[in-house]
């Protein structure tokens, strides 16, 4: 009996564990959308205080990770768990890395709005605006769908990437239009290009972290194909006097 | 003596179980490494031929990030490894994921170099591909370092990539003034634009590698400060007119 009772506690004490692995996971990609959505708003204000504390803030989703690797390689050492339970501690490892770029992205985006405020402001900001909160609502569903292991949901979210990146490309060819209008406007064209890239990057890790959730709910890969499409690496750009 | 002889069965298959993982690893890495060198070398050439190829080849590196992570669960589950081996397998599983980044942005480069094939020759051409081959030393000197476990040459390619950051920065300015210089440069410089990102960023995944190396032969981080600074977030840029 006293043995049992032992294995018991054991067992209870492994759930635990594997929710609090969860709750790091879920508490770190919570800040890196919250990082994304502050980033975005310092753009639009123009606001280079707000913008320096997302850079700042980094550091915070960074040491989540560590301490999410660390608690993951404890609990595969000492647990030596097996199938579901092991494949749960793999994805958590695998979704925070995702998630720590998506920090990286974030704080890059932050950066690029503090040498903006220094610039006259651009009208594409708005649309780069809409991109960012499109993305962010991704980064939600994703963090949902893994709360809830919801596959589904995932699949869900994981489509709307396709929105993403139309919405990059052709922001990304306003921005040339602007660029060649007036070589005034090349210096933030460029910062807003970077930008739209972060974020079309952070939406790609939002589709990944979606795949490694329906991967861990159902056992198998999203079938269909991935909607992912940056159409600018392929595009042949001349500037308006080319065509005439 | 049965049992003896069958656990020492075990144990030798095991390290020729972590033998072969390595293998897949610098395996993996040898090819993104090959795939950078193979862009580069169509961007230099203009060979849209060559660079589709390399655009292809990207499949196989995502295949084997795929064979080590089922490779690296199956040996968590079943052979329930302790310490030193379980950090092995985990970095396994951490430095492919950094390999696969490292093929995805050789990948782009390499369909940039298809698109730069439509529009004249640009001069910065020749810095990138100085800094894709300091980058592609980078990652060779790290795989070597992988397969070494030496922590100390992890130390000396990690730190070379501050060089790829300075080249980033000069280039990246480079690139401005040609945008700034005539209209008709802006398409195919901010396409070179955003290789030179992208090879910067090779870098940085490289320099995880190697912390992952150093981490894994001694048991701590690098100490010293990272050496990333790419100082071009922060750059604000005006156009010539406005130096007046």
């Amino acid at each position: 009996l006293e043995s049992r009772m032992s294995s018991e506690h054991i067992v209870k004490s492994f759930d635990d564990e594997l929710k609090q692995l969860s709750q790091m996971v879920a508490q770190m990609g919570g800040l890196a959308e919250a990082q994304l959505q502050a980033a975005i708003e310092a753009l639009v204000a123009r606001d280079a205080e707000q913008a320096a504390r997302v850079v700042q803030s980094d550091a915070r989703i960074d040491q989540l990770e560590r301490q999410i690797s660390n608690q993951t390689i404890r609990m595969l050492a000492l647990r030596q768990p097996m199938a579901q339970d092991l494949r749960q501690i793999v994805a958590a490892l695998k979704i925070s890395s995702d998630i720590e770029r998506i920090g990286d992205y974030a704080a890059n985006v932050a950066k690029r709005a503090i040498a903006l405020t220094q610039s006259p402001p651009m009208r594409p900001v708005g649309g780069i605006a809409r991109m960012g909160r499109l993305v962010q609502q991704i980064i939600k569903d994703t963090l949902d769908a893994f709360s809830e292991n919801d596959a589904d949901k995932a699949v869900a979210a994981w489509k709307r990437d396709q929105e993403v990146d139309d919405m990059y490309n052709s922001l990304f060819r306003e921005l040339l239009t602007y660029m060649m209008e007036d070589p005034r406007n090349i210096g933030p064209s460029t910062h807003l290009m970077f930008i739209a890239k972060n974020i079309e990057r952070i939406g790609d890790h939002a589709t990944n972290v979606a795949e490694i959730i329906h991967f861990l709910v159902r056992g198998e890969d999203i079938t269909e194909a991935r909607p992912k499409s940056d159409k600018t690496s392929f595009t042949v750009v001349n500037a308006p006097e080319d065509k005439a």
